[in-house]
C-alpha cells in the first residue's frame, strides 16, 4: 500500500490506496494557519497515520507516501519554496524529509496540478487518452498537460493556462499581470470583483451567504448557493469567468490540439456538469479544430483525486538492471 | 543528395541538398494563378528539375523529394485538399504521385509550417534545443512545435497559435472567429484593415508603393518600405501586430514552456532583427516564467529555411531490421 497527500490552501487530504488504486483509508483536516511550515508537516504526518490507522496498516509499513503540493518544488531534494496560501511559506523548507522522519517511509514531492492530472489521466476521465489538458477551476485556474502518455513539464513551468491572455488590455489578476484567464475566472480574482461591485452599490447575497456559513472567503460552496439562489451578481461573474474558461481553453487546445480535456478544481467539481456543458459550448466559437472538438469531461476522481495523484508518485522499486 | 519544395500562395521554392544539408542548387518560379493544381505540380516539378541541373543531378538520381504544402495533408497517400491561397485547389489532389511520376523519385509531403520548424530545430536556430516554438508570421501567423527533440502534431492539429484569443470580442479574423492573435498580426489581415481606414479616410502611403511596384497585395516588402518612411497607419497597424504577437507567443510559452521561440515567416524575416527584439518586449508583460524567459531568435535558413525543412523529409533508407 502506498500512501497520498493533497496540500491545499485550506485542507489536508490524506489518503492510503492499495496497489489497484483503490482507496483503503482516507482523513481530511484543516490546513494549519498559523506555525509555518513545521506545523503544517505536522498535520499532514498526522492525517496519513490516520488514513493508515482506517486502512489497518502502520505507516512504517506504506511503500511510501506522495505529495501534491503547490509552490515551487524540487523533487529530488523534497524541499518545498513559496508555497502560496500556506501560511509562512516564503523560504525552502525540507518537507519530504520532515514527513519521511515522522512517518517511517519515504516521502516524494511533486507539483499539485500535475499530480492530479496523472490521478484523472491514469485511473480517471483520461484513462482512455493518450493526451489530456487538465483544467483545475479553483483559487486560480492550473493546467496539467499529458502527451504521448507522459506529464510535459516543459522547463518546468508548462500548464499555466491561468495566465493566457483572453483579453489585452483587460482585467488586473492577482499574478498583477493584465487580462489573464484567471483575472476573470479564479475564485480569488472573483472574490476581489464581487467586493468592487458591491464597494460601488450593487446588491448580491454572495457574502450573506458567505457569513452564515461561517466563512472568511467566497468559497465554491458559496458560489453555488448564490447561484442557485439567482443571486444577479454571482450568475454575472461566473457567466464572465465562464467566457474567459472557453476562450483560455480553447486556446490551449489550439495550441495543443490534445485528444480530450478533464475540467476538475473546486469550483469545477462543486458547479460541476451544468458547467462543464457550459464551458465546452464557450469554447467552440474559437476552437479551430471545431469541426472535430476534443471531448470536455469532468474529472471523476472528486475531491480526492489529489491525494490520489499522490500516491501515484510511489512506485513499486525496480530491482537494479543486470550488468550488460 | 535530396530534394526539397515549399509551396508558397505566391511562389514555389525548390533546393537540392546533399547529406550534409547544405543547398547545392535552387530554384525559386512564381506560383501559377491559374490552371489548379495540375499546374502548380507542373511548376513544382519544373522548379526541382532546375535546382537539380544546378547540383549536377538528375531528379530520377534524388533519393527523393519532400514538400512542405498548405492545405490538409494525407502524407501516407500523398494527397493535399483545400490548399489555402492556391489556384482552384478546394478538393483532394494526389500531388505526390503526380510529381513522383514526372520526377522518377518517390515524394513525401508534409504540413509547411512544420516542415520549416524541423528545418530551425535541425540545421537552424533551433539546433541547440530540445524544445521550441517556432513562429511564423506572414499571410497568417502559424505555429510549429517541437517537444523532446520531436514534433508535437497533436491530433494533427498542434501549433495553430494564430487563433490563440487575445482579446475577447475582439477583431474578425479571416478565420471567421474573434479576437484571434492573426486577426491582428496576420499579413492577410492587416491589409483588410489598412483597407478599411484608406475607406474611412485616413492617409497611406502603403497602397501606392504597392502599385509602384507592381503588386496586387500589401506584401511584406511594401510594409517594410512603408515603415521605412514613417508611414503613420503603417506603424500604428503593426505596432497592433506586435502587441498581439506578444501576448499570443507568452500565452503559447505560458501552456508550453519550450527552450526557446524561432521567429520566421514573410513578414518576420522582412521586418528582422528590431520587430524580433520588439515582440521579444511585448511578450514580457504576459510571460509567466518572465524571471527567465526562454530566449526569442530569427530563423537562419531565411527564405530557403521551407524547402531545406521538406529535403528532411527524406530520410535514408534503413535496411530492414534483423529477424528476432
Amino acid at each position: 500500500m502506498r500512501g497520498g497527500i493533497d496540500l491545499g490552501g485550506t485542507k489536508i487530504q490524506a489518503v492510503v490506496v492499495d496497489d489497484a488504486g483503490d482507496v483503503e483509508g482516507e482523513e481530511r483536516v484543516p490546513t494549519p494557519t498559523t506555525g509555518g511550515p513545521p506545523d503544517v508537516a505536522d498535520a499532514m504526518a498526522d492525517a496519513v497515520r490516520a488514513a493508515a490507522t482506517a486502512a489497518g496498516v502502520e505507516t512504517a509499513e506504506l511503500e511510501g507516501v506522495g505529495v501534491g503540493s503547490p509552490g515551487i518544488i524540487d523533487t529530488r531534494r523534497g524541499i518545498v519554496t513559496s508555497a502560496r496560501n500556506l501560511p509562512d511559506w516564503e523560504g525552502p523548507f525540507p518537507l519530504a524529509g520532515a514527513l519521511s522522519d515522522s512517518l517511517g517511509t519515504r516521502v516524494r514531492i511533486e507539483n499539485d496540478v500535475q499530480v492530479a492530472t496523472d490521478a484523472e489521466f491514469n485511473l480517471g476521465a483520461g484513462r482512455d487518452y493518450r493526451s489530456i489538458l487538465g483544467v483545475f477551476w479553483g483559487t486560480g485556474v492550473g493546467g496539467g498537460i499529458m502527451l504521448r502518455g507522459k506529464p510535459w513539464l516543459g522547463r518546468g513551468g508548462a500548464g499555466e493556462i491561468g495566465h493566457l491572455v483572453v483579453k489585452l488590455d483587460g482585467a488586473r489578476c492577482p499574478c498583477g499581470r493584465r487580462g489573464c484567464m484567471e483575472a476573470y475566472a479564479g475564485r480569488k480574482a472573483l472574490e476581489e470583483r464581487a467586493r468592487r461591485r458591491v464597494e460601488k452599490g450593487e446588491k448580491t447575497d454572495l457574502f450573506r451567504i458567505m457569513e452564515k456559513r461561517g466563512r472568511d472567503r467566497l468559497t465554491s460552496g458559496v458560489w453555488a448557493r448564490a447561484l442557485e439562489h439567482d443571486d444577479k451578481l454571482a450568475h454575472k461573474l461566473i457567466d464572465q469567468a465562464v467566457e474567459a474558461l472557453g476562450a483560455g481553453v480553447a486556446s490551449a487546445l489550439n495550441v495543443l490540439d490534445v485528444e480530450a480535456v478533464i475540467i476538475g478544481g473546486g469550483l469545477g467539481l462543486r458547479l460541476g456538469e451544468p458547467y462543464r456543458e457550459r464551458i465546452e459550448k464557450a469554447m467552440m466559437p474559437h476552437l479551430f479544430a471545431s469541426d472535430d472538438p476534443p471531448p470536455v469531461h469532468l474529472a471523476e476522481l472528486g475531491d480526492l483525486g489529489g491525494a490520489i495523484g499522490a500516491s501515484l508518485l510511489i512506485r513499486p522499486r525496480r530491482r537494479a538492471p543486470a550488468a550488460a
